[in-house]
């Protein structure tokens, strides 16, 4: 097994300004799909993404604002959230506290974001 | 876009007596991989398994102790564990305060749990 605290994994900046923790990730051997953690500051730059890759994210920080699928929605710790593959989204925090989650990937669709920053 | 709470999903039981509660399954959509929650009471009987897929785990709640690999490691909220396919592994709680935590498994590997439980 592989164990790593969200707090020891080196922080990585998106274009946009998120912060990114690669958790468990294809390099420590993952096959199938990948975990991040992501924080999102107070005043981050807001940026629509859409990719034919879904998103499967758990809250366990703060709170935030998604807007996908024509939708706008609150999300708070504890709260699941599932953005389908094409689905436009964009994630914010309109508050001081950081907004934090958990984002689950297919492996390999966005490494863009590893080799940014490294 | 889908959203759930982790308290308005249906709570399962797994054989050995873990709650299990599937927050984003296949069964609304999620094409690769399904994200469950774990909340393993204390006094729950211990149980190894051993299977062909992979865990990717993120703790929330609480502390437990993981074994796995010929390790036995404590874990606590912000590990994050990856258990590879076919490594025997067991997930425990030694404390009054449930432990919890996010499992993502491929796809469709695990139908029994809900359909033992419906």
């Amino acid at each position: 097994m592989y164990i790593i605290n969200v707090k020891d994994v080196k922080e990585l900046k998106t274009p946009h300004g998120k912060s990114i923790r690669w958790l468990l990730s294809k390099e420590i051997g993952a096959p199938n799909f990948e975990m991040r953690y992501f924080e999102i500051p107070q005043g981050a730059e807001p940026s629509e993404d859409k990719h034919p890759w879904e998103h499967e994210v758990f809250v366990v920080k703060g709170e935030g604002i998604v807007k996908a699928g024509g939708e706008e929605r609150k999300v708070r710790s504890g709260d699941a959230i599932f953005i389908p593959p094409n689905e436009p989204h964009m994630f914010l925090n309109v508050r001081k506290e950081p907004f934090g989650f958990i984002c689950v990937i297919p492996k390999g669709c966005e490494d863009y974001v590893k080799e940014k920053n490294e």
